[in-house]
């Protein structure tokens, strides 16, 4: 098993029920993310993050948006003025998979000072 | 009464209830609007777009958050890879002023091709 | 002719030296364009904007990126802190073609307040 | 001496001569940044880089705006349609400082896969 920190790694293709975490790894993952959280339904990663005002918070949108366009895995979003809901969520295993523990772990590289 | 489009006008400070349009105000301005309507409770205009990938509606994003931002009135909204919903209301009336209805036209003046 | 004001115009493909106009075509448009002057070579429109910090010049470019993707017509640009130097020129016709004075055009409308 | 790789860094203010690299520094520094190399000058580091179109050199300009703007250290850049130049110096040293490799290591683990 690949022990490197999250937020070295990279996104693979996952698709298909084996690639879903089980509650027991979600369970051993979620502490390396301060402050993310399990949707209501299980099947999200998710975090509120709040900004000064709307030119940081579509800064951090366009950060996020980059990063997700390498990784190739895609979060979805809510913002307004000063705050930004990110949600990551992997459809083609129907829940949580490796890709996004990954990509939550980059957004916290992203703010890490 | 300012009968410009909508598209030309800015936003100005509209606080306090005076400022709230009422149903027949709103009646009149929507069909301005293509593809907009009233949210549910009837507090927000709101439309739904589709882009081609992610690339696309970050682009998307930042062209609205620029206009909103030169116009001091700002959008919620929601987001993924290849769709983003605005929704435009004005706190400090309660409701719909007319900054939500002169936003709208500006995004719709972006898309105008 | 069309004279329909220059920012309500697109951008149509233009390929070729029959599309690159003449001094007397630049100097009947550029008195359209406040603040735009030619490149020393003559084969560009040129303008300095300036901005208060680093954001709204990110925010700028996003706004100029987001119609120049739609227009299918790309700028070169300079920026740094608070300012960008936009440059339009049409490769293909070897000068200014009148994809230049509209995109200038565009951005000029997207600061017009 | 601080050993941490240069992209784990962050900028500190820098002031003043005694915080500008001499020519030593710069030379062991260098190898650590693949493809920068010194501005004619000597006074900054340069580098290219080529993107399929513009919306990815645009989430590129926003990505390295993004970290610029935590890091409060912002290069110059040129750009167009599939190519960005950056360019990190130290106004405040009068040449190279210890911030502008930070940075230039930091654009770098943004592109690191």
């Amino acid at each position: 098993m690949d022990t490197a920190p999250l937020a070295t790694r990279h996104c693979q293709p996952r698709k298909g029920k084996e690639h879903a975490l089980d509650k027991d790894a979600i369970a051993a993952l979620l502490p390396q993310l301060p402050g993310w959280a399990l949707s209501a339904d299980g099947d999200a990663l998710v975090k509120d993050f709040r900004f000064e005002d709307f030119h940081r918070t579509l800064g951090f949108i366009n950060a996020v948006g980059f990063m997700a366009n390498r990784e190739d895995h895609h979060p979805d979003l809510e913002a307004g003025y000063g705050h930004c809901r990110l949600r990551w969520s992997t459809h083609d295993v129907g829940g949580l998979s490796l890709n996004d523990f990954i990509c939550a772990a980059r957004v916290e590289a992203l703010l890490d000072r």
